[in-house]
This record gives C-alpha cells, structure tokens and sequence, in this order.
C-alpha cells in the first residue's frame, strides 16, 4: 500500500466500540469471537491510525453497571495512553429486553422515563469525555404490526424525548449536539423516522431544533434503496449533517454493515464526493461489523481497509474533480447551470409568465451525462 | 355487492384523468386501448358514482395546445352535465422530451423557465375550474448518474420553483394549495424528494410553506419498502396531508400503480384506518393504471373496484375500533399510554435524572401485541 | 372464533420446535424470553390443536450432547402423552461458530466432514422417531465476498453432500426424503441456492434426485420479491413440494418470520389455493418466529393464529372456486383454455407454420382479469 | 484511453440492435430519439469495434412486415459491408398488443398458435444470417393476479413451445440453441421462469434440454437481490450458460438496463471473473439502454463505454488473479481446498459416520474472508 494511503490524525477517522468489538452473534448464531474490551479497542484503533472512537455505554460498561468504575477507567486510561479523542457518544437503548417495544417512544411509560434518564446520565460521561456529537439511533422505536402502535402519539413522545435532553444539555452547558441516525426497518418491522427525510422533518417541530442534526448511515438509506449520496446532499442543504455513518451494504435486505468499500462501490465514491464538496468537516466515522466469518486479526484487517478505501476514494473524487476533461464534461453537460437562478436578478413570476422559447431546439439538446459519468468510472477504476 | 359499497358523492371519490384514460403503453410495449378523451372518462366516472376528477393539462389538450379550446369546452361540458368537481390539477412535467433532464430542476436553464411557465398558466385553469389543490409531481427531477446532478444546487432551483408559484397563487388570490408527490425512482434512476420526509422537510424551507404540502401515493412509498400507514401518519403529525393518491404496488420493483386493494391488503387496511383516525377530510383519490391485459369494460371494472374497496376497508376499520374485544386489547398492548405524556404536569428532566424503575419487572411485561394483530387481520378477513 | 377454524388432526398442522422456543435474541439484542425446553413446546402446541413438530437436533439437546439423553427422554415422553407426530426433521448446522462458513460447503474440509456426520447422526433419530421428512436449510452455505467461495466447486461439494446422505438413507432403509429449503440471503450475504429455482435445478444433478425436494418458505421467497404461490407452482410442476414453511414477510428486507396471514394476505391467500389445487397432502407447517415484543401468552396467540388463519383462508379458497361468478370469471379470462394444448392431436410444428389469424380481431380481446381478481379480493374480505 | 481498452474482434463484443436503437419512450415519456434503422446500427456498432450484432425480428422490420424486404435488405447490406456477425436472433413477442398476456403461455390458444409461428419464421431468418444461439426472452409470460393463470397449465404451454420449437431446429438442421432469459417482473406483475434457478430446472423438463440453455442478463437477477456472478456460476455448474446479457442495475427497482459497469461495480468486477474463470467462450453481449438523456452522440459514448469497461474489468481480475498476494490469501481463506473432495478416494458415508474432530480448534479458526476481498477491491480501484 502506498504511503498516501496511511491515516493519519488529520483524516479524523473514528470507529463505534460495538464496531471491532462485535462478538459476531446474530438471529441465527453465537458469537464466534470473544467480547472486546473497550479499552483493547481503544489501544488498537489508535494504532491503526484512527483519530476517535464512539461509544454506547455498555459498550463500556454492563447495563447494571456494576463494572462500571472499573471498567470506565480501563477506557480512559487507554484514550489517554493513546490520544484517541472520543468524538462521539450515544445510548444503547436497544439491547436489554426492557426496551422491547422502543425506548423513546414504548407504549410502556415506565420505560420511557427510564430511557430518557439512562440517556441523561451517558451525556454526563459524554461531555466529561470530551465528545461533541451524540447520537440517537432508534432502532427498537417501532412497530411489527399496525394497531400496536399510534405514529401520532409516538412522534409526540419522540419530540417530547428530544425537548426533554435538549433542554437537559443547554442548562448544564454541554457543548454536544444531538445526530439522529435513521433506519427504515429491522430490528422492528418498521422503524420510526426510517429515512434521513423523515428526521428533518421532524427536527423542525423539535424546542431545540438548533442543536439536533442527523447522523446518516449508508447502509441504512441503501436498505431502502435510496442514494446515500443525495441523502447527505439535502441533510448538507438543510444544515444538519452532524455525523456520518460509513459502511457497506447490497441493497434492500438485512443490515449486513460492511466494511466502508465493500458494497455499493459507485455510492461510495459519490458518498465521499458529496462530502468533499460539502465541506462536512466533523469525524469520518465508520459504522460497520467485521464478518462472523473473521477472527481477530481479521476484524483488524477490516477495520484498516475501511480508511484504506476512504483515503483512496477521496484521491480519486479529488482526482475526477480537477481533471480538465471532466471540467469540460461538466460544463457540456450544463451542471453548473444549475446553480444560475432560474429568475434573472429584478425578474419575478411576470416575466416567466408568457416566456417563449423554441420548444423543439431546446428538447433536442442531449444532456451528455453518459460521457460524464464514463469519465468518473474510469476516475474509479484507476485508469485515469 | 350489497349497496353498503355504492359510492355517493359524501364519499367523495376522485380519479385522476389519466387513470381509466391510460392507453397502456409501457417500455416494452405498444398502447392496448385508444386514448380516452377527458370528458368520456368524466362522464364514465359520474355513472360509477365518483365524486371528482384530477387532471394534468395535457390530460385534456395537446402539449402544443392546438386543440386546446375544443378539448377543455368538450371536458367542461361533461363537467357541468354530471356535476362532477375538479377537486385537483397537476401540470405534465414529464412526457415531453424537453422535460428529459427535469422541469424544475433541469440543468438547463430554459426548460426551468418554461417549465414554470406552463404550470402557471394550468394554475390558472386548475382555479377558473375551481380545484382547491395543485398536485406537484417531479417524476423526471433527478439523475441516473452522481455528476450529472448537483443535488444542493438542484433544491436550491426546487424551492425558487416553488417560491415563484406560491407567490403566483397568493398574488393572483387563488384558493389553491400545492401538494408534493415523492417518488423514489422510475422514471429517473433517482428522483429529488424521494419519500414523504424529503418533500415535509424540504417544505419547511420554502418562503410560503404555509400552502405547501403532501400528495403521497401508497405505491411510491412502498417501492422504498416503507410503510405507507406510517408515512401519512408522519405527514399528518406535521399537518401536511393535503391530499392522497391510493393505489397498490407489491414492494420494491417497477411502479405497479395497480387498483387500490390489489397489492398489499394489510397495508391498506392500516391506511384507511389512519386516515380516518387522523381526520383526512380531502378527497379519496385514486391514482391507479388499469393493467394493459384489460379492453375498456375491464378498465372500468378496475375503477369500481377502487371504491368498493376503499367502502369495504373503511367499513372493517370502523368495525375494528368498535368492538369491544379490541378495545380491550388495545388497553393491554397499552397502546393508549403512548398518549399520556412522559413527564407528568410539573416534571422536567430533573425529576427523570435519577429514576428509579423496577428493571426485571418492567422487562418482563409483555406487549401483547401479536393478538391485537390477530384481532385486526379476523376484522379483515371478514370472520368478526 | 366459529368452531369452523378450530384445528384438528385432520388439517395437519406443524410448529418446529424452534418457533415457540425462539427466545427472541436478535443481532441487537438480548434474549426477552427464556428458551423453551422440547417437552413443553410438545405439549403446548398439542393442546391448541397441532398435528406434528419439526426438530433441529440442538432445539432438543445442546451442541455437545451431554444432555441428550435426558432430553430425548422428556422429548419422546412429550410426545407419546400427546400424541403429536415428529413429521419432519432437520440439523442445526449453523448456529455453532464452527459453521461460520457453513456446513456441506465451508472451505474448511474437517468441517464439511464433521456436518455430515452430524446430520447423520440426527437421520437416525429422526428415522426412529418416525419423521418421513428431512428439511435442509443452508442458511450458512454462502459468502459475503466475491473470491471467497468458488460457486462451483462450491455445488460439486453441495452435491457430493446430498449423495453420500442419499446413499446413507437408502442403505439405511430408512423412509426418508430430504426436503431443500431455499434462501436468498441472511444470515450470509450471498446464499447458495438462494430461490425455488435453483435448488430445483440443483436436485436434477443428484445420484439419488428422487428422495430430493423442497421445503419452500413464503418468506424466503418473498425476500427476493418473488411470487411465492408462483414458485410452489413451479415446484408442484417439477413434483418436488416435500414440504412448506408457512410464515409472513413484508418484501425485501431481513427475515421477518412473521406468524402465517401476517405479511402478504394476497399473497397467502394464494399460497392456500396453490397448496388445495395442486394436491399437497404434507403437513401445513410453519415457520415463524413470535416477535420479540410478546411474553408466553403471546407466544401461543401467534402459534394458534398461524392454524387459525390457515383455516380461513382456506374456507375462502374454497368458497371462491366454488362461487359461480367465479367460474363465468374464470371462463371468461379464459383460464382454463391454457389447458388445451396449443397443438391440436395430431399437428406438429408443420401445422403452425403457416398459421392465420385475424391480429386486429386477436389483439383486441380484453382477457377481463379485474373482474376475477376482484372477485378473489372480495373473497378474501369475507364479502361475497 | 490506453491502446489496451480498444476492442478487437477478437473480444467478440455484440450488441442488440434495439439497445443503441432505442427510441427512449417510456411509461411516463415520449421518445427523445428517433427510430434507428437496424443498418444505421450496425454500421456504428463496427466503427466502434464490436464484433457482432442481436435482433429481435422487429427490430428490423414491422410486425406487419410490409417493409420487411427493403428493411432486411439494407441490414443483409450492412452486415456485409462491416463484416459484423448475427451472433444471436430473438423474437418480439412482447411489443404488439396481441402478446398482452404472453406469447407462448397466453390465456388465447390462438395467440399461443401466432407466437410459435412468429418464431419459427424468425428462426428461418437467424439461421440464414448465421446465428448461433436463439435468445427467448418471455417478458410477457406471467401475470398481474392469482387467478388469472394457472401456473402449472402455463408450463406445460411453456414446455410445448420449445418442444415444438426445439423439433423444428432438429428438423430444419438448423445449428441453433436456445438461451432462455430470466427476469422476475416487469413488465407484467410477476413473470414465469423468474430467474437463473427457475429456467434451469424448467430445462431439464423439455424434450430436447442439449439444445436449451440461458442468457441471463445482470439487471434482472439483481432486480431480485441475487448475486449475478453466483448465479452464472450454477449455470456454467449446469453446462447452461449459452450467452450473457451484460447491463447496470440498482438493485430491486424497476428495469434501469444501464451500460455495463455503471451500476453494481463490485458485482461487474466478479462477473468478469466468473466468465473468464468458468471458460465461457460466447459473444460479450451487452443488452443495455443509453438514458433517455442522452441524444445520439450520448448513445455512442453509451455504447463504446461497455467494451471499454469490460476489457478494464478484464484486465483487472486476470492481474488481480495473478498477484502473488492474492494467491497466498486464497490460501489462507482455504478457497481451494473447497476443491477436494470431501471424502478422501476409497471412503464412503461410513468412514464419516463416527469422524472425531477437535470442535474448539476448527471452529476458532478464522476464514480471512476480509484480507482477500480488501486486496480484489484494490485491483477494482487500481491501486495495485
């Protein structure tokens, strides 16, 4: 591997705990590696070259917490050792068979007031540990079957969850934002807030919205079959792209988290494009599960190609960008008239009203996007 | 049929005039059926008991419009002789060829402006005929390939469009209000406002996102595999259902658009019932394609059945929430708790911080859910 | 409930053992119910009316078969108390990490060794225990990347599977067939045999393809957006349905092992009507898994719901090919001209060769399958 | 573009006719490109290196075959001045109104008759023209609804048509084999033979199987989620891959038939390994449309970008099967030892009866899955 390749502190990449440290259990098997320390994680992420970590509390700690001082000081004495910065922090409110039917937004509401508290106290340790983003994945905020669930009331309890913590982080002068993190289904049938669309929208009805974001997640868009790379391009347009989950997935099926590269390698490209150009400067955060296929070392494999592909995709994009026959692709195919308004400066609806124009002349322009997007690929392929 | 499913006019039903008029060309294929001037499917329409119609203005005359007045004298008429409303109009943005690359949103500057253009002189129409909302479907904004569009610059064109027309309507004092139809793809490999949480979030950017809303369509949605019960139910938590397109589709796959009821059954049980909870009082509008095997009997026997469909679903949700055993069932899936806010009156975070819950206890409850399902799926099936 | 849709012996209906039991742990979470010993799934599935059970060999004793004995013996008690068949069985060769790259086809020689051995081992049981079907589900036969499995060599060792246990069944003089159960994806990214189709394929290439079938389930199927009732169809023409796994899914998305009606109504309403028409007389057996959200009581609901809504929709079934509308529907379609041979006795290709018909006429002829589809939906909402 | 990525004969690229003819209507548009005579076609097509030419029979001329001399004169003329081969014929029984419900397997036997015959006359001209393989691609063949076809009848038409097909080609001592193509919907509901799996078995039921074989197309297999590359292997397994169909895909989602290489990338790189790998020597045949966009130069660019990203692709996994590195990590993933046999010569199922193997040391081992899908991503990316 080329040196360009190496990660280095500035390329600010960041890894879940729960990501390396994933015992490879799923529906239909046990674990078949041992549970990672965290602070093991710590230590061999930073020597990969990765700048951050994110954490749920029991990816730390159990949930009794009973191991919790010790277990905490394992971890902060390896991000000191290692200079790791822990960029991010979120809840697990989704393991433990209390938070069956959702934790924001159970029918159960005992549950919700205990979710919102367990959430309080991991954004204590979050500020503490110096993180800036908190994320909130609502995974079990959901339904199997129709009646079970009233959508109406439970945005209200998911928007009342929010103002809630929103409030909770202004007055004790938490420097952290909320990201939320969509997902259309699984491990619910279907999931609240299942699309980066359905949470903007509903940070607009949030107290606080000034201080909540989202944080997408490629595989969870593409389960959906949407493009991730417009996903982040409205979430940039909106002023909410807080954080970022990279991984990989092959389209509508189970959550496979794949390492960052591997699956929709075209949507990766234009997943880093839309980054650069969007000028997204927080962590570049890979959320993804080394296959149950994988042992130790391969988990650490995994982990390193997904900066690997990063820093290689991003030469690339770079690459396509300043080459001066896609510059002139561009313009053939008019993408930047796109960014001319559509009304000249003093002119409003009058002027448009009767507009005449040669409609045969203009239908027959070609947009040349075949020859646009061949440039990008062969960009990708390497042979440019 | 029992006359309980006999439509009236209460019910009121709507079509759009493209529906039982499509003349069943597809990608590999040529027409089936002729071309079914406007006023021949308004009038078919009156004798099956709907109660409106929507129309794209080259639904009724020629793009060139060169049979512009002898076509919309020919619809008008048919309109006054079978009193049948104009509840809704839409502008065909998407057959011409100069829309190839978009209306809106094109890279080309000129279809932009002309393309505003012709949706202001069909509002006009759409007012003097007296519909009260203004369907916006952007079938062709979006891309196949990741350079071609710049999706930022894209929503930045988007809601100049939309700026533009709103001022149009309030300036021209029209009591019409816009409704935007997301679609994730087909015909574009991608398409701008993909699901309802793009088009709600985008609205909140608009300068008048007062008269902004949704049209969302059963089948758009459930080609992203999301669940359309949920989706209005989000749409209307955000006051934002203006309108409705019913129709069937059989999961992620090419635009099926079949007749409401054929498709997913359950889904559109949980779709009645949301609207009717949730207090929809717009019209019931179908937006369906009578199959290409089908003469013109079996295009209006689809067109019935549309309604009769909805007349049944609508009488089982009422049923469902009528009867007592449900009733019963819904206070133990506690579904009614999810009503009661987390906080009682007085509470903030603090009194959440240090909760204290009987973990196990609480864990151990079970939700009940699977018999409230079975309850509704009995209801369906017509054995209760 | 009407007495019609309590279940008798007569209707055949099985559970695995593996349903009931499941103690909901998926790849989020923890367990929310305790594993259900063999015995007590026996005796409870007898009391609501089943017919047979289904058995993995680790859903009775663990992995290392210390309890074995012990097991087997509460096992056979069960099961001799209540009189329930052991219909069919089937091994566990994916949940231990051994099986992590699969059984018959893992790259690892000692394990494809040791998988076979195991299922012998379990043919024994399952001879003894009086099962006339064994179910082979290679959920972990498969790769999450493109080099890692050689696809054919992959099928040669599949094969030579099948062959030796083929040839281990006949030797053995045992009364069994082995029943494929096909699977797209999940829990591996690529599944070998992923559809009906190919493991009907598959099976033509066997020493011994006469003692091998399928055991297709609606749900697998459905995950690859296929007609399921389209797909038993296939398989009835091949004359390969061994077995069926009964269950509901909501399209391409992870395995919902939703209970029997749940999902795709439409869907099973014409899985019933494939399975009466086509003459299956195996165990109705199912498939599901009780969600997550419900305790034990819910557990049986779901399972007494899968029976009952089998009968359901088979009283539909049946009263739709027997209602007389139907039949001028289904003449008028002309369904059951599809029957007569395209060649008339005694023509060959000669006699077409030069065939003359009216085109216009021809193509002009609506095949009027709305009228017939609609009359099963009505049906289906238990109104005609 | 490097020398390397020119095509030659040698490479034996093919196009369909109507692929660059494509007038680029669709469900929701109206043609943006003219008709292209077949001859215009061919004449580019060998500018641009290909080797050989595909035709449905209307391709050429029309149905009614009023200008079915002059038209098939101007192509013999073309053919011959470029030296192009008619690699492959195809008939067009989906195009016309008469095919609405199928050509072989439609309701009306009369239609059934037509679509035989059409075929037989088609199969006289690819003889005549010199084509080897006789693609059948039932786009037709399947169903919106339950009860309109019965599914089994309709195999039974299926399997009579190439039975009288197949005598006609013996007969006629015609060198001709058919390549049955797979696709799961659209355009109707659902199709009969849905894929890869679904026509191999559906073979081994016909009178003459030596001489009926697959053209599967990549599109299609992952319009249902498969992996394209699996699924030619178990063709190649069956000695059934006769011809390939190569194209883009954005997964489930209507029929996007993008230019080789713009879509799943990853599944393209494995596809080429797959066919180079498995010794598939027929056409390169790329059944593709150029977007609606794109004018006529767009379509050539379109069309030369396949052979140039095939011969990329190409050059990519014989250097990334090459690599040293690669070679020692198909090692160390034990890919090949997939190859032996799992009984050593000379044993039998007893020999595994009882095998012992050390479960704890075999299951710990890991698979290196990651390490050698990391280094075939970056051959893909051409950083090695």
């Amino acid at each position: 591997m080329p040196v360009a390749y190496t990660p280095t502190s500035a390329d600010k990449f960041s890894f879940g705990i729960w990501t390396v440290g994933w015992a490879a259990q799923d529906v239909f098997g046990a674990a078949t590696r041992a549970l990672m320390p965290a602070d093991r994680a710590v230590r061999k992420l930073a020597e990969l070259g990765a700048y951050g970590v994110n954490f749920h509390d029991n990816d730390v700690f159990a949930f009794d917490e009973s191991d919790r001082e010790e277990r905490l000081g394992a971890f902060r004495k390896a991000l000191a050792e290692t200079g790791l910065r822990v960029t991010t922090a979120t809840t697990n409110l989704f393991s433990h068979p209390i938070f069956k039917d959702g934790g924001f937004t159970s029918n159960d509401r005992d549950v919700r007031r205990f979710a919102i508290a367990k959430v309080m106290r991991n954004l204590d340790l979050a500020a503490e540990l110096g993180a800036r983003t908190y994320v909130c994945w609502g995974g079990r905020e959901g339904a199997e079957s129709g009646a079970s669930k009233d959508v109406r009331a439970a945005l209200d309890r998911y928007k009342e969850a929010f103002d809630i913590l929103g409030s909770y982080v202004l007055e004790q002068g938490y420097e952290l934002r909320f990201a939320i993190e969509p997902k259309p289904n699984e491990p619910r049938g279907d999931i609240l807030l299942p699309t980066i669309g359905h949470a903007l929208a509903f940070i607009e009805r949030l107290e606080h919205p000034e201080i909540v974001g989202l944080n997408p997640e490629v595989g969870h868009e593409e389960m959906a079959g949407l493009n991730f790379a417009h996903g982040i391009g409205q979430a940039l347009w909106h002023g909410k792209l807080f954080h970022i989950d990279l991984n990989g997935q092959h389209g509508p099926r189970f959550d496979q988290d794949l390492r960052f590269g591997a699956g929709n390698v075209r949507g990766a490209f234009w997943t880093v494009d839309a980054l650069e150009a969007g000028g997204y400067d927080g962590p570049i955060h890979f959320d993804f599960k080394p296959p149950r296929t994988e042992d130790d070392d391969g988990v650490w494999v995994s982990a390193k190609a997904c900066m690997t592909n990063y820093l290689i995709l991003r030469e690339k994009v770079r690459a396509f960008r300043a080459d001066p026959e896609v510059v002139e692709a561009l313009a053939q195919a008019r993408v930047e008239e796109l960014a001319v308004p559509t009304l000249a400066a003093g002119e409003d609806w009058r002027t448009l009203r009767d507009v005449i124009i040669d409609v045969d002349a203009v239908a027959a322009r070609g947009m040349a996007f075949e020859r646009l997007d061949q440039l990008a690929l062969e960009h990708l392929y390497g042979v440019r």
